[in-house]
């Protein structure tokens, strides 16, 4: 009898609403399988994992189908994640040994990495250093990411909830800026440094009876304060109450962040970004006069496991599903992925892509799905994302709040 | 035959998940009494009604529990609002005047106003004066305000609602900030200018497996921004992440609002609150040096239907109903409240207070059921809010989002 192989499974990056689904598909298929044997938590990722910790995840989840139902519907990450650039080998060929020894020594044959660009990095570096010197163990992407903007798949698992809360929440806002007579304008400031498709979200709370938001601003193109100044005007002359929608991550023509004052650099090198619309705000009240509101959708976003999309939890389970399948069967260096069937209704396919396309890859808002004006999306992007928040979640509530899970000691000093 | 009465109601104040239901359960209960006749809305409350603004809400309504329904579960106000101090009579006896003669031609009998303390000194001033002048016509004030702040009443319509949205999203927020490594604070600024019941509500999030938010300071208790560095400092040696909610309106010692430099007053000399958060945040950047990141829960909190509590649509709902058959039963000047009943189990009464005792009253969180610290909260509030927030509203969703009910032309400019 074949010897049965350890999974390692990690996550990695921000935050969404279904990493955790991603973690109970894996763990449901890896612990109904045959040819598993004990399932791994690496806290904190790749980085938590070399220092040691791990969960014993068959342990508390086996014949507990009420406990991975639960973490299912948890939002964030149940192992913690890391913000961790893995060196390339010949910088830190040492770090390399380390982790595979680690590995023999929990007996991995699969590392599961559920994550954005960045873990799809280390997923690919760690795979192409495995394939050379152990081809037994098998190092497996899942994706996740609020932002869409992975390529090989046709959507991010994370983004269809976030755009369903997104959506909903512009949409109440909506609600709650009309009721004034007085003139307003309602800013409202989405997550995405480069990528549109959180912003673009915003119009889906379109419907029979409003047009709002009035104006869309994705960084895919420059903004001009001065114009934005003028397309609030014109707005103003149409509507009583003007409501934009506006990527954190707008540059000027000079690829300058409008919110540049307030900007800071993470470790990625990303720049972290914040005021976008409390500066755009001031502008308003400035230069138009009438009454102005910014609300920052924050973290929320990313985190509302109550708004999560059916659709969105069912695809990341499945996917956490198909990795382990994926391994089993002896895939290593490969993302698991999604493709939009062609027909009329919306239905995916799950498959496998090379993970070198992948990893640091970015996918952003093609233009020709932007309005011509630069501040507007086409249609093509709203029938996109429709079936993606479609289908809510029967989430658990205790105590009058939802009934989510969490990993012991994870909120411990030490 | 007695001449029917017509019904006359306004909605006034700033918005909340559960207004709409009052509207509905007053319209429902009217529409079914044999003794009411035309029931009409004042779009933009008082203000709106001055300038000729009504609509038909028999017409719309009328044997269409459908349309009901879902006015029921749209959060804001279907009518609109306005903020607008009604002066007293003898600064302008004309406007009661004209008020009145446009009751009469409307052949209002009753006029329902749902608000909060603003809404219910116009309730005072008309009915005050209509019992004088015309003890035909009925005044009767219907609560809301998610502050909960009104006396003569166990807790507002509309708190509920608020402290639910704010309790679930407090819990994501905490799973969100959970995830990493590195020490970390994270600042919630929750809305309640005066009084702290929606600050507090913050707590609702501890359970089990989480103690945050760690720190809950309220308006009611003078804030000291070095004492409050250093008690994110003692939590910070016993948490890895701290979590503190914190009220727009806390102050210093001299009474001053901490973001007073950000602060603007508007027509009833309230001071519009912005950036408590966004202060701190840089205050511990500055002293303490870990990650520190603030999230305003902004408008959200009040108009998040997607999140009201059931209790809170229904008892709202009920209020409505009640402030028609109080005014049918010849009542006027009167507020209807909710008397919470004695026992185990949780059970309101309701009945009517002379709304004298509540005009331009505020009630406060008593400092018994504030920590003796002054930076947390008693389980005595926890034990009082709990059942506010339970049980979740079937709300219905079409394309992935709410599908909610809005006036015709309630956007456009003219």
């Amino acid at each position: 009898m074949a010897q049965k192989m350890n999974i390692l499974i990690g996550q990695s990056g921000g935050p969404t609403a279904v990493i955790n689904a991603s973690l109970a598909g894996a763990l449901s298929y890896a612990l109904k399988s045959e040819g598993t044997g004990t399932v791994y938590g690496a806290v904190n990722g790749i980085e938590g994992f070399l220092n040691g910790q791990t969960e014993n995840l068959t342990k508390r989840f086996q014949n507990n189908s009420e406990l991975l139902d639960r973490l299912k519907y948890t939002p964030a990450m149940y192992l913690g994640s890391c913000r961790y650039k893995l060196p390339v080998y010949k910088e830190a060929p040492e770090l390399y040994g380390k982790i595979f020894s680690q590995f023999l020594e929990y007996g991995i044959g699969c590392f599961l990495y559920i994550g954005g660009n960045d873990s799809m990095d280390t997923v690919s570096k760690l795979s192409a250093y495995g394939l050379e010197r152990h081809p037994g163990i098998r190092i497996i992407g899942i994706p996740k990411t609020i932002d869409n903007d992975l390529t090989e798949i046709d959507h991010t698992p994370g983004y269809g909830s976030a755009a369903k809360y997104i959506a909903a929440s512009m949409l109440e806002m909506i609600h709650d800026t009309c009721i004034y007579p007085m003139q307003s304008v309602l800013l409202v400031e989405i997550m995405g440094r480069n990528a549109g498709w959180l912003t673009a979200a915003a119009a889906l709370a379109r419907n029979e009876y409003n047009t709002a938001p009035h104006l869309v601003y994705l960084p895919e193109v420059p903004f001009s304060t001065s114009a934005f100044i003028q397309e609030i005007k014109q707005k103003l002359s149409v509507h009583k109450h003007v409501i934009a929608a506006i990527s954190e991550g707008i540059r000027d023509t000079q690829n300058q962040y409008i919110s540049a004052q307030a900007s800071r650099i993470d470790q990625f090198g990303h720049i972290m970004l914040s005021g976008t619309g409390k500066y755009l705000e001031g502008l308003i009240t400035d230069t138009v006069g009438c009454k102005v509101r910014s609300v920052e959708l924050s973290v929320l976003q990313r985190c509302a496991g109550h708004t999560a999309s059916l659709t969105d939890i069912t695809e990341a389970f499945t996917l956490g599903e198909e990795g382990v399948a994926a391994a089993l069967l002896g895939h290593s260096g490969k993302m698991v992925t999604m493709t939009r069937a062609a027909g009329t209704g919306y239905e995916v396919n799950y498959g496998l892509a090379p993970i070198e396309r992948i990893a640091n890859a970015e996918r952003k808002v093609p233009r020709e799905w932007i309005h011509p004006s630069g501040h507007d999306i086409m249609p093509e992007l709203l029938d996109y994302v429709r079936p993606l928040i479609a289908g809510e979640a029967a989430i658990p509530y205790r105590n009058g709040i939802p009934d989510y899970l969490f990993r012991e000691n994870a909120d411990a000093q030490k």
